[in-house]
């Protein structure tokens, strides 16, 4: 089917999807954070509204023991290849909340942007395609294609609830290619397909000193203070050289080919334009890689946050009795993350001094992703992007991780289409996250034209020859 | 004047003085939190019509460029010596809130002890004062000496406008021995008398990163953690033997005879008795030194809390732009508060990796103080406890910090006389603080039997000769 009727009826209603992307938006749908649980629900029964008025069948709010699943399908095209979109419209804690220009959802548009808590990560994004689908459902009155769609509320905390689901309901969710938009671009006009991830390992540590807190006047310099002892042990936890000090951890780390490393170099992004999209004045990390490659082909250990000890304005001399460190590893092929949260303990046990007491907890894991970068999805999806951004997109690694993705893949033998429509600089988990509307417009356009060369088939049955020009070069 | 009359007005009104303490505990004068600012003034202006109430003169609510002063007199003892009393109506910061068994601010009697967020430090400690002076007042009609009061409402966060007040105020608080209750007794009937303070300096270091809070999935492993940094620098700051890391900081302590360091071990509590209290499992610190010599001859420094990255429940995956670590130094004679603060700034400028940008900042310094064990008021006060706890007290010195004490020495020339009366287990600073009712009710006595030797006048002109017994002596 021709795209054209689609893509028209999505060109004259940018307005009110915009407006609706809005609405979406202002749902403060935190998944972390108890508080928000409600939020998250009525998140999910808006968005599966939403999906049945545009014309999908079987749309349901599946409870989990956490948020609910939204799930959506059209399965009418007989013959034809079935997607599997997939997208979370959970969102990332809002704090710090004094650095927000504006509330974080009170979605407000600023120049080409529309900035909000998950304007970008993820509801934008997904919204992408659902209103690719409501453009051919509403503009050509049928999809190329069959359709599941699978929307979680728990991504943002490890997805704790849709993996279990996706392993007992293989056949529900059962398709030839999956797609999701969760990633970013390389800048405005140069589009990104992401066929790695790295896996996630997220972990609390707790030091116990003393029975209560102390003055620390009356006690400072007599007992080991637990936040102290926690900064002397997450110190010991890199070495010199930027590398994790945790005996064993880089054991299985997969070494990749010099013609692997070559290609990185030749296509992904340059130390300079990392360091741009961080705002940092200079880099840091193992020595002998490039940014891209620590940031992809090496795992990387962050403290996430402390909570010890007086955090008010002004002075208070305490020494806390308990301190705690949030941490999570970032994993590459083949690191397990269950070997890794063995080593960290063992670790931990180690560092921990005999003045205190620490416990480890578990919070989530998700393992390394990798999709063969000439698997067909990966040209139709080069192929939308050639349509929809007139460029054609690079192949890159991300350094973060989207568990589903490992699940598609290990649980489905499905290969996921990773389209990013962010941009580097749209504040993906910070103050002042945003989604650039050109991407917004130009997303759907893209999404309308995946589905269209997913459902001409060229790619399936059997897979063409990689064609000169589906993907781009980065000028060195 | 024989106290007799004003010891049997007290006593028959402990019920009323109990119910006045939890009163004045009621206000939440957190001092350090800028919400709390009217509850500090209102809890000023209370305290004022309480002086008032019980017949003192020139009641006044003195104004700063922070907290208010509260000042009263009685002058009416012509040729008696004038007795300063100086206490502190401001708490600590009640956080953390979920720790406390009845709330900070609605005091509670359970068993002995009342429970409250200042019930010990210092409004149930200053009120042990006004209520002699009250029982003076109403029980004999007048007091044995003259009186000065001056209670101030910015303890607790470094004196910043009273040590100015008493730089400008020399004639109007010129007395001839102060008293202030704001130190511990070594336990319940073992009254102690401290005769010499630590040395304070109050700083927060803040690192800055990146420009904006990063996703650790995007950028891990490629930047540096401004929270890492600040754990490396801070576990920088001890050696492996306690002793605090910064270039000079130990150039100016003082060396203790030996005679005097085995007093200390004779009288001063026993390590045992120091980890009891501070319900540690086991000691830290300086080798070489016993815990009450690490915690009243020897500096420390202590990481009071750190304020950076996610602090909520479950994950969230950020790398912070900043982070922020409030530390404080206590000091011992012969260090000057200055010269640690320049050493300390030189250390972290050292410290602070090249790629983070780091920032100092004072809050607030006090010099370390010491009284000469054989003034005439200590005599007097170890008298007074004898007569109100039945039990010489010990000579102590104190681990914390009372900035106005060395002003008090320094700038009027009065040497104070801290008599204690809380109890090791009053939790000053922490959650479910409390104070002995028993403590307070001998304490009124304590405080009446010390106006009284002071106005008799036979520890001044000429002062007396030690007599045996003044002081106690603890069982090894």
């Amino acid at each position: 089917m021709p795209p054209a009727r689609a893509l028209a009826y999505a060109r004259a209603r940018r307005r009110r999807f915009l407006a609706e992307l809005k609405e979406f938006v202002r749902f403060p749908s935190v998944s972390a954070q108890p508080r928000h649980a409600g939020d998250v629900a009525t998140c999910a029964q808006w968005l599966a509204s939403h999906l049945r008025r545009i014309g999908l069948d079987d749309v349901g709010v599946i409870s989990t023991r956490g948020h609910p699943l939204v799930l959506a399908s059209w399965q009418r095209a007989a013959g034809r290849p079935t997607v599997l979109i997939y997208g979370h419209y959970d969102v990332q804690p809002a704090d710090p909340l004094p650095e927000w220009s504006s509330p974080p959802f009170a979605p407000t548009v600023r120049g080409n942007d529309l900035f909000g808590r998950g304007a970008c990560d993820d509801k934008g994004q997904m919204f992408v395609h659902v209103k690719a689908l409501e453009a051919w459902l509403r503009g050509s009155g049928a999809l190329p294609v069959n359709i599941k769609c699978l929307f979680e509320g728990e991504e943002e905390i490890g997805s704790p609830n849709l993996l279990p689901f996706i392993a007992r309901n293989k056949d529900l969710l059962a398709a030839d290619v999956a797609v999701m938009s969760d990633t970013p671009m390389l800048g405005p006009g140069r589009p990104a397909i992401h066929h790695a991830t790295r896996g996630a390992l997220y972990l609390e540590v707790e030091l116990r000193g003393t029975g209560h807190d102390l003055h620390s006047g009356n006690f400072g310099g007599v007992v080991h203070n637990p936040l102290q002892a926690l900064c002397e042990m997450i110190a010991a936890l890199h070495d010199a050289n930027g590398r994790i000090a945790i005996p064993g951890c880089y054991d299985r780390v997969r070494q990749w080919s010099a013609g692997e490393r070559l290609r990185m170099a030749r296509e992904g992004p340059a130390d300079a334009q990392i360091l741009r999209d961080a705002e940092a004045h200079r880099g840091w990390g193992e020595r002998g890689y490039s940014l891209y490659e620590r940031l992809t082909l090496r795992p990387a250990l962050t403290v996430n946050g402390i909570v010890a000890g007086y955090q008010g304005p002004g002075a208070k001399g305490v020494i806390p009795a308990r301190a705690l460190a949030k941490l999570s590893f970032r994993l590459v092929p083949d690191q397990d993350p269950r070997e890794i949260d063995r080593l960290f303990r063992q670790r931990i046990a180690r560092l921990t001094p005999a003045t205190v007491r620490s416990t480890v907890r578990t919070l989530s894991w998700a393992k390394p992703a990798f999709i063969d970068p000439t698997h067909p999805s990966l040209r139709a999806a080069a192929f939308a992007y050639r349509k929809g951004f007139g460029a054609a997109p690079v192949l890159l690694r991300s350094g973060g991780t989207i568990p589903v993705m490992n699940a598609f893949l290990e649980v489905l033998r499905v290969p996921t289409a990773m389209m990013g429509f962010a941009l580097p600089d749209d504040r993906m988990h910070a103050p002042n996250e945003k989604f650039h509307l050109p991407n917004f417009f130009n997303g759907i356009a893209t999404g309308i034209w995946f589905l269209a060369a997913i459902g001409a088939g060229r790619q399936f049955h059997p897979p063409p020859a990689p064609a000169a020009g589906d993907f781009a070069m980065v000028p060195a």
